[in-house]
């Protein structure tokens, strides 16, 4: 079941690419360009797990109460694919940024010998397909204005959480007093929770004809939906951290980097917040470096403060106060409306996962 | 005269990054990272001829036949500045892939020590700004969807443009069986005919009220547009290679480098066009070369083959062609239509040009 849903959101990729590569061949660009955007695409959308682009198809099917028509299903891939398209774009920009090596599994895209910082542009190109495909398959004025202005507005968050991130914790000059717990919840909210959890839903809703201030009722969905998914969006991201640094290599199916990477993550963060002068100097001496024993040393510290208990109170306290958020949508509402059930899906696929 | 026209044009500059950086405020965003978005709008907005924004302006004025009113100078100017924000986008990321030192006499942004790499996501923040700054300033649903559809539909051309480039003429292989005039045509209005010639004028038409398909005449405004304004990009650009060679420091303000950067520019593919097996094995062998003598044998080559008769002949025809391209907009025209004057301008400032 769960793999027949992959595999029917996987199908639709492929028209949607053809379209992307026709629309450069129909301008009669040079064949090896367009195939250049054929192989960007391909290497670079597909292989991720596609949550974030599956989410629009539940988010669609749970507000109707139904399951989509093949024309309904058509118009959520094309949405779903268009979050993929806009998290590959990061992906492969960041990817130039932080000087990564491998991504899902093989040599990230600018590593190719003949792509190097072709994917710069690369990268842009992914981005452009969204406004195109939006505009190709949703005609109708006021629903393709909406559509667009969900996009471009979480593009823009994306882009100042990564600024954010970049600017606090660099590879080359390592500074953690630059870190806090404060600026870590705005890095992972605008680098991650608006495109990850925030559009999908935003998405779903304005496809599944939501809009924004509906007369009948007292509460705006969208601004409802906001503030639901961001804490959810902080407490996945807080989550990821948390398994980079404690998950088993069979748990998270890689081994964890963030300490050596010097990334800005909740547990050094909550580390740093209660870390006595000698602890705070071992993580000042150790945090980020390459050097033989330096990983350990952090940990060790991060395990004198106590940062499973720490964890334990966070993952209970996010869950209790989503819980809460969501039970301010009313428990029995029409098609039409938002349905509590939208957030509880994410909440329950979030809570205690381990990957 | 011309002196106030661009002052004007830059006081309205400020309120503009003010605004986008107070956005980033609001949303209590580190106070490091709002001033390092006011320094990349700051060092990589203003520095240029600004002639693509102040365009707007003038095509306004021509279409209404009059001058602004404060109201509607300030609206043209948000929408000159977004070009000026879409050409800050390309000059940034292109810097990174190109590998510039200089731009606008200043070093390129990346080769900032404390910037390099984050110069990438910059130059997002630049582009991502474009319908941030629309969707502030024209909130009326169909000029705001026009207006997106404009520049989301010229950044993509732009992005392709400069794929067919960068995978033409790289650095590092020199290969000049890939060069054409064909491509070369491809290039150049891919990349600089869409937003630095169409993309101006095609705003103001919008700003002042020509509608895509007037009942009232046969003429598409924005086709008719379209076919004069590609045409006379690439006139302009062909103008910028061939001064690349054949101006001196005096008349173009530097030292051409195309030939030794290996750029896929109009003097050499048409010297490839035009050169027997002798010639074309000079140029293979010496084109993009960085040793002494080689650009030297280079340019005799293009000597050789007329280049200086070719460019004359190329001019005179473009300017002709466009000349009739013009001349089929009616000569009298009303407040609300396309008027010939718009075009007119554009090819008066760029014909026989020295910078």
């Amino acid at each position: 079941m769960l793999l027949k849903r992959r595999d029917r959101f996987l199908s639709a990729w492929e028209p949607i690419r053809d379209e992307l590569v026709q629309h450069m061949e129909q301008q009669q660009l040079p064949k090896d360009a367009c195939n250049w955007y054929r192989n960007n695409l391909d290497y670079n959308v597909i292989g991720g797990k596609l949550n974030r682009g599956m989410s629009v198809i539940d988010s669609a099917e749970i507000l109707l109460g139904r399951s989509l028509t093949n024309a309904e299903y058509g118009k959520a891939a094309v949405l779903g694919w268009c979050i993929e398209l806009f998290q590959a774009f990061c992906l492969v920009s960041d990817d130039v940024m932080d000087k990564c090596h491998v991504r899902r599994t093989q040599p990230c895209w600018y590593r190719l010998p003949h792509v190097r910082l072709i994917a710069v542009n690369d990268a842009c190109m992914l981005r452009s397909a969204i406004s195109h495909l939006l505009k190709k398959h949703f005609r109708r004025d006021t629903m393709l204005m909406c559509l667009n202005s969900f996009t471009t507005y979480v593009s823009f968050n994306t882009d100042m959480g990564q600024l954010v991130d970049l600017i606090t914790a660099s590879e080359d000059t390592i500074n953690l007093s630059k870190f806090s717990l404060e600026r870590h919840r705005k890095i992972v909210v605008y680098k991650t929770a608006y495109y990850s959890f925030y559009l999908p839903v935003a998405l779903a809703m304005r496809l599944t004809g939501i809009l924004d201030s509906d007369p009948g009722t007292a509460i705006r969905p969208y601004q409802v939906a906001l503030s639901i998914l961001i804490p959810l969006g902080e407490y996945f991201q807080v989550q990821d951290d948390w398994l980079d640094y404690a998950g088993t290599v069979e748990e998270i199916g890689k081994v964890g980097t963030d300490i050596i990477d010097n990334k800005c993550s909740w547990c050094v963060n909550t580390a740093l917040s209660l870390a006595n002068p000698e602890q705070r100097a071992i993580l000042d001496a150790n945090y980020g470096g390459k050097r033989r024993g330096q990983e350990w040393r952090v940990k060790k510290v991060f395990e004198e403060v106590g940062i499973a208990e720490e964890y334990a109170k966070y993952e209970d306290n996010a869950f209790r106060r989503i819980t809460g958020l969501i039970e301010i949508i009313p428990e029995v509402t029409k098609v039409g409306e938002l349905k509590r059930e939208v957030f509880v899906t994410f909440l329950q696929k979030i809570h205690k996962r381990l990957m």
